[in-house]
């Protein structure tokens, strides 16, 4: 599209991002987020089909983005860490660590919306967990690994937001280091029943 | 509550789950699964709101029950094993493996049903770390564990319904121990940026 189409779309979002912390997202209209972006309710249709895909506008284009990385990843052997290299090497500076952190605070405000954020990420992980079926994981290894590297993500991706400095890969590494304290070592296979050895 | 109420209850929640399957969620009324249960709507608007909380209604019971255990657990330090042994330990078996199932395969079956899961499980999770902070957790840790644990027994919970012939607590070990492979072994701390090392 042409530039300063770009530039419409990129209004509308930080209009619709200022007016949804300054209002809340319920009390905002599309005519609202329209006027103060300089455009007519008209164009904002033209880019979203209501005032909360602007929140989402990304998330197709991101899944396609994270699924053909799983797809094409080199190593299938470790799941897990071709599910955390797929979602840290991903590009997710595009519209600023400040934009993330905003429209995450936006998102976690309102209950429709997180609902929204969770079936979405449920749909990530669902096409998360077919892709390693497809690299030839078994199903309950491609649901664990998926599951559990996607949570190892969003602990990393939630201190990033909050931008105490490190960068998302050293969060990263530092959450499935953390992971990895959570599970007693246990080299000998699963446990009996009964009171658990004390890892620590 | 009088036994023969109890019994309209159950009568309720069986004849859902058959009319459910029969003809699907959305296609099913009220006034069919009270026929079917031989009792009156009135009776049916006394145990539940409308008929997506017939398959909801014991979801309050279950997660205040399973916040209690983790607030009560008797050691904290292995959060995640925490997590497991409350949720292992509590008595699923009440309305029989084979109505777990059934209503496992409704819901995912429906969107709006399957959504509505996704929001208790969040809900569930939300107090799990916070119960888990009341016990000293850190908040990472807590968040982490909580969602690792969550999906070790969701990955149990799943083969558990399809009736495999093991209990919860040994499929629950198996998974446990299935994240502890999927978990590349690193003694020595988070591992550089670049290519991870092979742990098998």
């Amino acid at each position: 599209m042409p530039r300063w189409e770009q530039g419409s779309a990129d209004r509308l979002t930080k209009a619709a991002l200022e007016l949804f912390e300054e209002q809340g997202f319920e009390d905002t209209s599309v005519v609202e987020i329209a006027d103060r972006a300089r455009v007519t309710t008209r164009t904002f249709f033209r880019y979203f089909p209501d005032k909360r895909e602007v929140l989402f506008a990304e998330s197709d284009r991101i899944r396609a983005a994270l699924v053909r990385a799983i797809l094409d990843a080199p190593e299938i052997t470790e799941p897990l860490q071709v599910v955390i290299t797929a979602l840290t090497e991903f590009d997710w500076t595009g519209p600023g660590r400040e934009v993330h952190r905003r429209r995450h605070a936006v998102i976690a405000a309102n209950p429709g919306l997180l609902e929204r954020e969770l079936i979405k990420q449920n749909d990530i992980a669902i096409e998360f967990i077919q892709a390693l079926q497809r690299r030839g994981i078994e199903e309950a290894a491609a649901r664990l690994a998926t599951r559990a590297g996607m949570q190892v993500f969003a602990t990393a991706y939630a201190r990033w937001v909050e931008g105490d400095g490190a960068d998302l890969r050293e969060l990263t590494d530092a959450a499935m280091a953390l992971l990895r304290t959570l599970l007693p070592a246990d080299p000998s296979g699963p446990s009996p029943a009964g009171p658990r050895s004390r890892a620590r």
